[in-house]
């Protein structure tokens, strides 16, 4: 084996593993691009759907092309009854961050990507099924109800609000929805992402890929911080409470989830437009205390530690306020990112070499066997 | 976001990602070593179950600790009732590796890995299991039967070939089982455990880090090498038709599977064990097509391309002489190199930082957003 060389720092990081088209992460002038558009311009003004297009297809839609999207995805949202059943098994103290794997694992089984000329449809019916994978098992485990995975709702983030509290969403959850699913669409080679990445260099199929993705976000390092927030903000019962319990956080150095971040320096560019949308939803439903206790989280963090809010903090109260259990914050966060993972496999497949490093071996010499009777 | 380094090689190759005291793989003298251990004696003298202990506690066991151990995984062998309903819910033509993908996945919803401590218990529960996920739906949806999970087989080689005929196997084929389970076992920062450790890195649980690998394994490039080379042998009627044919193959630059390494470059020191042993097998069963076949195949491919079989080529045959359907050679790869997967995400666990690399940007340069009515 030729001598391998030895990178400077542990987790490949600052270490580029690839070339993408796809976003930008932490450049100057633009937090967050998907193919050369900023984030927050995207979130102000399109439909996840137009985000979705863009990250797969490579352009924003025009109007026709949206129409025919919106109503391609429309059709796909009801499941197979065999996955049906197979949620029916899953008890209702499960992660469901597992069930989101397996849901998409079985379905690799019932409707396989025959080819990867097809790699654009599968994702499509992926997007459009999660919402129900989900809410399937949800409201079955929880409430005993085998529910209607179709819905009316034109848009995805109405659709999953829809089949979860089983009535159509307000406007302004269906705004917030939106806005949530563009925020955490893409974000270049993050571990979920680089996972997907590495499974799609063997050139295995799609859904091996995104259950792999699955597997790699549902770890507390990467996508449970929403739900870690949630927990931590929900401890208090006012801002000074939370002033007064923060700093003593601090003080005994314990982990305080939902700021800074591996790349972004001086801010979260996702913070300040979901952090806007949580205090639209917590004037709605005439919150006092959820938010307050969230900004002065944030004070102290940014007055004692210089740390700023990443986009998972604010997601916490912007979910709670619309209803949703902490505990599918996560399964969230895969419906959204699943079109940024799906267009990291497209590209890997369309320039690949199977991603295979070495490593630096730190175990004993080489020894001869001792055969059992002699141990 | 400072400078990234741009690595020189596509797909990381070798390039150092990480640190491991569980194999050394083409180094000088030692084709392949596990904890210090060469691959060679290990086949030749230990039974599977020892090496599985060896990368997953550290040390070979002395004589009471493997009857402890081999007691303990024999126990673990059977399936909850709700995996089995999931089992006959995957179709007949689904691919195995979904299956195994799935069985596991689903496995992790009613038995979750409460927390790290118990991360071998998982493991163990994993290596007995996975002969009955595979078998339990191989033969279901094949013959419609609803086998026994539990055969009294002392070994998990054993154990698999058991449940997959329905009767108890010959000493040979114990032992060919038994060889195989160890060559495949581990092979440091291959695509499938790197897609383990990268998993692990966010601090996910094992059924995730194990579900993903799978996903990896399942790739044409990865493990399904035996499976292509099992169907390219059966096109050939004799060793002439054989050498004519691959010389053809050739002449048409064909990829021919099974030979050549990424690592190894004079040869795999896995190859001559089980090309003895398929040998042997063939004698067993007095063939006069397939091993001929196989020998003739790899002499015109070391005279025409100087390429050496590597492990999966002969084990191809090997398999076959056993009575295992072509289809089930990569899961059989799964219930193997699970061992592997799982010491590499402890190592891990055990010193982590998210594996986290960036990306050369090579997309369009920033753009302004348009409207859709104005697209």
């Amino acid at each position: 084996m030729a001598e391998a060389k030895v990178l400077s720092g542990a987790g490949l990081r600052g270490q580029v593993a690839g070339q993408t088209a796809l976003s930008t992460v932490g450049q100057a002038g633009a937090g967050l691009t998907y193919r050369g558009y900023d984030v927050r311009e995207l979130a102000a003004d399109a439909q996840f759907e137009e985000v979705a297009y863009l990250l797969l297809y490579g352009e924003l839609p025009t109007k026709t092309e949206l129409a025919a999207y919106s109503a391609k995805l429309s059709k796909l949202r009801d499941l197979p009854l065999a996955l049906k059943e197979v949620l029916e098994r899953i008890p209702a103290d499960a992660h469901p961050m597992d069930v989101m794997r397996t849901g998409c694992s079985f379905l690799g089984n019932l409707e396989p990507e025959q080819d990867f000329s097809v790699q654009r449809d599968v994702t499509d019916r992926l997007l459009a099924a999660f919402p129900a994978i989900m809410c399937y098992w949800y409201r079955f485990s929880h409430d005993g109800k085998r529910i209607d995975c179709v819905t009316d709702e034109p848009s995805i983030g109405g659709h999953f609000l829809h089949l979860l509290h089983g009535k159509a969403p307000s406007e302004l959850h269906v705004k917030v929805m939106n806005v949530s699913l563009i925020l955490y669409a893409e974000h270049e080679f993050n571990a979920s992402t680089f996972t997907a990445r590495v499974c799609a260099s063997t050139l295995s199929d799609l859904y091996s890929c995104i259950t792999a993705a699955i597997g790699s976000l549902r770890g507390p390092l990467h996508g449970g911080a929403n739900e870690a927030a949630m927990e931590m903000i929900e401890r208090f019962l006012s801002a000074e409470d939370a002033v007064d319990g923060t700093l003593a956080m601090l003080a005994r150095k314990d982990k305080i989830m939902g700021f800074g971040h591996a790349i972004y320096k001086d801010c979260d560019p996702r913070n300040e437009v979901i952090k806007g949308w949580s205090k639209l939803l917590a004037e709605e439903v005439d919150d006092k205390v959820l938010f307050p206790v969230s900004e002065a989280i944030d004070k102290v963090m940014w007055e004692q530690k210089k740390l700023f809010p990443n986009a998972d903090f604010y997601h916490a109260s912007a979910y709670h306020f619309m209803g949703i259990p902490t505990k599918l914050f996560t399964p969230i966060f895969v419906c959204s990112r699943l079109t940024g993972w799906a267009a990291h496999v497209f590209e890997q497949r369309a320039n690949n070499r199977i991603i295979r490093p070495s490593a630096d071996y730190i175990g004993v010499e080489q020894r001869k066997f001792v055969p059992i009777e002699r141990r």
